[in-house]
């Protein structure tokens, strides 16, 4: 009998050959008796299959326990205001804690656990069949066990209980918090920042894991002089060191920034920058163990094999990127072609399975999962979104919250438990000041150089105090936590796990509760409303709306109309119809792949903004519905026209009542004078709203 | 390195020890070797580990697409009212097809897998230490194999890897499902004839058991008499039948029911007894397996087993029941007296964890996880629920409805295809025919004898239309299935197991997809809303809304008073304060319990129905905010009352224009005149509304 609960969280079993001492004598005895005994036999290993069920329960409910009491106190932090500790932090210390309480205040009997069994055969195959007296068991490797260790481990069983096999960090807990981070992606600041954002991603990342591992070489050099070192450390593990402590996340500072409402440029510059490296940093690290030299000395430089890295780092990522986004565009088509949109618990479920299936389709191609994810996330945001019903979106939206939300948590307190429940910690003094020195060293050397080079091509420029917040804000968290348990074999690697996860308490508890203070310190300005900005600087004239693509380097203005001429109109129903835009000759075409929807918008062909994208279509569609005025005092006036006879009219009438307050709040500005019209976008500071922009406009009707 | 998406998806590996043949001269000379060697060696295991974890991405990969499948086509049928073939129903013809295709479609070559390893111990511990050559490995037990099949077996390790580990049904998919069963028992009509209910679960269910058990009995005693039977057959197996089979799911009869309108009485009862008899037979399948009789002769009757069984059967259910409750209770309390509802996603998370818990709590306790879920689930609805914020409301309600979604279709898609991937059907056509007869007339023997018995005592009677439906919509599911294949060890059990899936296969399409036929050739009533005959009949003078206590025997008209004066206003915001029930004495604990709410409440002490849980907090407080008033031709008027200054304004703010609509919809009915008052209650079939109730009340205001 098989007991999942255990496998279905990789609860690692013990990593030593336990009998338990009361089952010992019935199986010594096994093959001198009959059917009876083979009976009883059935029913004690029954019993311990149950046993260890009960057991997988319960340390599951002490995570689960774990996470309440997080969320618990996270309300009483927000109720209270108390903006010091994010949750992912609180999370940490309640995970220290149980991690110190099982370590120290329960003990396990040694009674316990105390008889090996080994048994020798010339290969490990992955399952074994064991003949015990002429019954047989099926047994599966778990992998290879360093013998000298066996005995010391032995002691906590316990711990080892508590410990989830790494893969499930890979598996089952990133994948929504990537896809999470991708599907909220949709902020038209993160389009107008596209370049920066790409270049600290992918340079910057490529910089800080190279200077990282230049310095950590230099130290661990140093070390072995001065025999401070126990084992090897190679050059190409603290490539792997610079890579994995390169993804950075800052959650913690993000959640801030959004609660102050700081400037959405900078919001956008972190936020992308940590989507975008994660997968720069993953495919980093992968390229870096597949480094391999042929020769002998298999740790010396090789220009062919340095090579290879570098051709799997490409093909990794591009296919990965192009699995995600194909499987994106695919979502986007089956939404937009069929009438989904009347079942949103249907429409739903595709959509879950659908973005799900890209990872396992990623994994099976050998290409990563992880990144092949993020891109579909971010696919699915720009194309899928526009076609989902109303409900649907809210769904999908709360969905990938709510398991974004549960993950994110499950590994920062797995985090603080691991402290202390791992059990080949290698704490090196040195070793841990070097870390954090060049932790400190590769960031800058990733923010200041770039962003001195982006403010040469960028109109609007980076200001020192921005890029210091962005020099402070380089938080590690879950995806340098996920990566540096993977492995951790050999010496080196422990070395760097335990280092690494003193890094991440570090910068979560120190620069993430420190992020207040900076941002007064630095004079940023904060209670910007992004969508205040948008209307009062955008739709003021249309010029600055429009502004915001003619700011961005060519390719991405050719990308630009690319994507607003053909590939919205052929996955979305916005956008204009593709009769407009394509060549007469592929008319016939055009005509049946264009949206009815889209002919609607047919105006707006020169005048949208592409990089706005998440409700363009129902906002354009909305103008021509609702007259909005506003006079001084702050009271509204809305005129809702009769709804459009059009072939969706149906749909958008239960949309309205929601979009229509969006476009009130946007639409008063229209008349407000502005504070000071001159003053540079980056920090445009506008007073919050004359009237509280929740109550609902349809209260204030005349 | 391990890799645990096999691990977590429960997907068997192969049940012999094979050793990949490329892989055997490499470990064969492992033991001559010295260190480079054993890092070719590494890098091979790890090789077979990836491809291992490819292999499972890409089998998991198979099932998402099936399910997608289904999605796409079950949209289909719905966008063309195609009814006589529901969603699990086309799951499993999907499943069928693939089960097909992977059986005779794809061949895997038969030298990936002919080396088999053995190793001789005496003794079978959980975990294994093998010392190769000097090299520790670790394996964990999988359970015995039955030597004799082991060859045939090895032919299709295809097929073993695309089937889960049976407990995966028990630990993940039925949670959910049971769990969305209880949380969506907030009918009205549920309570009404909870009376009904609980006689058709209990005393039903235990009857058909042994019924079924009775009669396949005889069969299996028959059969043995003729030598049709190849292995042991006991009697406590016939009664384990009689216990899984006893289970009823009409999920595709309910979705008809829902679509239809059938009448909320007879969906009630069908729903509420499907809902329970699960737990019923869960937990009675469980006292059975644990009738172990003390002498040798372990398959003959004696007392002392049997009135232990008993004991298993009421503590492990009354365990079950209370652990769940208590912790509904708990997040009641919780959600009650914290202000968590500012902050939907922290409240939406607890709620799930909080809810997840209470199957780990059971579990780990030695009761049932299932049966402690899902009087959790219905805790949660009749209390927790009502202190939820509106968003969690429909986050909940939504997230719960799409992991039943999934759960049901990734089941139902799993027994079609276990129809050809599971390698140890025992097709016996006698046993067959006996358990199809037997299934008949227990479904018999449970509703008419009970109707009969049950019509004696109720004011409604259960029509002979009615049972027959009932009889009729005894479909079995996923719970039949899951208890089916748990344990599918011995001879018995196998040819219970593919007997089992026969008769799901034939009740589900058979009479899933006759359903509609049936229910015209009853003539049964259908277009009846449940909430238009709510407002008629109930509404109408407040009569026939008491009557619903009343029309109930005493023990539950003494619950609901009970429920409603001291329950409700501890629990939740709703009902009376408990300042005016609880006596004087208890003074200052009630005003310290009572949510300031509840006195809002206070006038409805004895007029409210609390069967009717779910809105009436809303729904009274917003009587006092809202005049509505109909005329004629159904144009609405409202004039809504600035929100009341008590301490909850705020909150009930945002929630006004959502309820608002609901009481528009009922209150229109306040003055439209009835068709036929007098009509018994069970079959008022009123017209639909005038105008369509979804429309925007506030489109229509003056």
């Amino acid at each position: 009998m098989e007991f999942t609960l255990r496998r279905l969280l990789g609860v690692k079993p013990p990593k030593a050959s336990i009998l338990l001492p009361f089952l010992a004598p019935i199986l010594a005895v096994g093959s001198q008796q009959g059917d009876s005994s083979a009976a009883m036999d059935n029913v004690v290993t029954e019993r311990m299959a149950e046993e260890s069920h009960r057991q997988d329960s319960a340390y599951l409910l002490i995570f689960i326990m774990l996470l309440t009491l997080t969320i618990l106190t996270i309300w009483l932090f927000k109720h209270r205001r108390f903006r010091f500790l994010h949750e992912t932090g609180l999370a940490m210390i309640y995970g220290l804690l149980v991690g110190v309480i099982l370590r120290y205040g329960i003990h396990v009997p040694q009674s316990m656990s105390d008889v090996v069994l080994e048994c020798a055969v010339n290969a490990s195959p992955a399952t074994l069949l064991v003949n015990v007296s002429g019954r047989f068991y099926e047994y599966t490797l778990k992998g290879e066990v360093s013998r000298g260790k066996d005995h010391q481990v032995q002691d906590d069983e316990m711990l080892r209980k508590v410990t989830f096999d790494p893969e499930v960090f890979f598996n089952i807990l990133l994948p929504p918090i990537i896809f999470h981070a991708g599907y909220s992606l949709k902020r038209r600041h993160f389009f107008r920042n596209i370049g920066s954002i790409l270049a600290y991603a992918f340079i910057g990342t490529v910089i800080s894991c190279f200077f990282i591992g230049l310095i950590m070489y230099g130290f661990v050099t140093f070390m072995k002089a001065v025999g401070q070192i126990g084992g090897d450390f190679f050059f190409t593990d603290c490539l792997f060191f610079g890579a994995i402590v390169s993804a950075t996340d800052p959650v913690t500072v993000l959640a801030i920034f959004n609660e102050l409402k700081v400037d959405v440029d900078l919001y956008a510059l972190l936020f992308g920058e940590s989507v975008l490296n994660d997968a720069v940093a993953i495919v980093l690290s992968s390229s870096i163990v597949a480094y391999q030299p042929a020769g002998d000395n298999s740790h010396s430089f090789e220009a062919m094999a340095m090579l290879k890295s570098f051709g799997v780092f490409l093909g990794v990522f591009s296919g990965s990127f192009s699995l995600g986004v194909a499987n994106g565009v695919m979502t986007a088509l089956v939404t937009k072609f069929t009438k989904l949109r009347d079942f949103p618990l249907l429409e739903t479920g595709l959509f879950f399975l659908m973005s799900w299936s890209t990872f396992l389709l990623a994994e099976a191609c050998g290409m990563t999962g992880v990144v092949a994810v993020l891109f579909c996330g971010i696919t699915q945001a720009h194309y899928t979104y526009n076609n989902l019903s109303r409900e649907s979106q809210d769904r999908t939206k709360q969905l990938f919250e709510l398991l974004n939300f549960l993950a994110e948590n499950v590994i920062f307190s797995y985090m603080g438990l691991t402290l202390f429940s791992f059990q080949s910690h290698v704490f090196n003094p040195m070793f841990i000041i070097g870390a954090f020195l060049a932790v400190f060293l590769g960031r800058a050397a990733n923010i200041y150089p770039l962003s001195f080079l982006l403010n040469l091509g960028r109109r609007n420029k980076i200001g020192m105090n921005f890029q210091h917040v962005m020099m402070f804000a380089g938080l590690r968290g879950a995806m340098t936590f996920a990566l540096s348990i993977r492995d951790t074999a050999t010496y080196a690697r422990q070395m760097m796990f335990s280092t690494t996860l003193l890094i991440v308490f570090f910068t979560v508890w120190i620069c993430g509760g420190g992020t207040t203070p900076m941002l007064s310190f630095m004079s940023i300005p904060v209670g910007v409303d992004s969508d205040q900005e948008y209307s009062s600087s955008a739709v003021l004239d249309g010029s600055q709306r429009r502004s915001t693509k003619h700011e961005s380097a060519w390719p991405f203005r050719i990308w630009y109309t690319f994507d607003h001429n053909y590939l919205k109109p052929l996955l979305t129903h916005s956008g204009p119809p593709l009769t407009a835009t394509l060549p007469s000759c592929c008319g016939p075409l055009a005509r049946c792949l264009s949206s009815p929807q889209a002919y609607e918008n047919e105006g707006q062909l020169h005048d949208d903004d592409s990089d706005f994208i998440l409700n363009d279509a129902n906002v354009s569609s909305l103008y021509a519905d609702v007259t909005v005025s506003t006079d001084a005092s702050g009271s509204r006036t809305i005129n809702p026209k009769p709804s459009a006879a059009g072939p969706f009219g149906e749909n958008r009438d239960c949309e309205l009542d929601q979009v229509e307050r969006e476009v009130t709040i946007r639409g008063t500005r229209l008349v407000l004078p502005m504070d000071d019209p001159a003053e540079p976008p980056t920090t445009v500071t506008l007073p919050p709203p004359p009237s509280p922009p929740r109550s609902d406009p349809h209260r204030h009707r005349l």
